[in-house]
């Protein structure tokens, strides 16, 4: 299970789980594919298909138990165990992630920050410290860290991020808008801002041209 | 042509766009399908029928012209004409998005950040107005503004966003944690950042299960 799940589907799961937990935050108990469907805007054969890839969960004629799917499914995206995470870069984007309320919500904990600039080491955003990027791998040494994430500049992303590596980091969470090429061991998901925009540009144009 | 495209292959154009253009700094001219793909990790057959739903662009034995494949998927994305900006929220956010150097490259212009906040109304971040947010309707209706990127908190959003179309706004790049409600005629696209986390969770489970 895991490797062979289409990346079509496993870019679906978190939304799932975002409504289902929406649902239980509304105590609904129980929903078919059908209701479910219609929130999501996806199709219900969709929505049965994609979790059938899991083992399926439901019973026909009978819909999902919210809870249990929801529990589910957070197992299968990892979240049923905290991870820590540390933040490469403490620009605006990195300060927005130290910021962010939802990660330790979902249990991902920012533990530090990293830069360059001297104006920022020593200093604190959301009470976690801001530390140089020389301390790394020492730091990755003293604590268990499951997630890095990247919000420098591109042409310094490749270098960092092999330095992370190096450091026993298995897990990169790219903002830098170029692609890095990492060991097959390491994993990597990218938002790639620039990327998003053109492809609402795309969108754009094109209900213009209807 | 444009309606009838898979989600997939739009999600895949920008990443042809952004590698075409650094094979053009590199003052490539032309590169067969093959080459492209081991350089973006697809295969050759994916990006001939990626590039298949637009009209081919390559010739048999030939090869794809670097800029003529660059500047057509340019079009494509709408890159061909400017698209001028607003950011609502200048919190890191927001203002991670006005100092970022990328967007402006391809055609994005940001002309104004608007908040609530009175510390924030009135300053300006990389050169861009922080406006209040009771300004847009007329700010909308003197400027013409293609796209409004939502940064604020979720519970703010659909108002904001329902506000935006009634002031004309027809694209809307959504940061805040949820699926906004709009018209047909409006397009989105959402940037949800715990959403990417939780995949990059997903393939860290299922490297550990390996």
């Amino acid at each position: 299970m895991g490797t062979e799940i289409s990346s079509a589907v496993i870019r679906r799961l978190p939304r799932y789980y975002r409504y289902l937990g929406e649902l239980m935050a509304h105590d609904v108990v129980r929903i078919s594919s059908k209701e479910l469907s219609e929130r999501m805007g996806v199709t219900a054969s969709q929505i049965r298909q994609d979790l059938n890839n899991f083992g399926g969960f439901g019973q026909q004629g009978y819909g999902y138990n919210v809870e249990y799917l929801y529990t589910e499914i957070g197992k299968i995206l990892g979240l049923d165990r905290k991870k820590e995470m540390i933040v490469i870069g403490a620009g605006n984007l990195g300060r927005a992630l130290a910021n962010y309320s939802d990660f330790e919500r979902r249990g991902f904990v920012i533990k530090a920050l990293f830069d360059i600039s001297s104006n920022l080491v020593g200093k604190s955003v959301n009470g976690i410290p801001v530390l140089s990027m020389e301390k790394i791998p020492t730091y990755l040494k003293e604590n268990k860290i499951d997630i890095a994430a990247i919000t420098i500049p591109k042409e310094a992303a490749p270098q960092v991020a092999a330095d992370l590596v190096k450091a026993g980091i298995k897990a990169i969470w790219n903002f830098a808008p170029t692609d890095l090429s990492l060991p097959d061991y390491v994993v990597q998901e990218n938002v790639h801002l620039t990327e998003s925009l053109m492809r609402l540009s795309y969108k754009l144009r094109a209900s213009e041209d209807k």
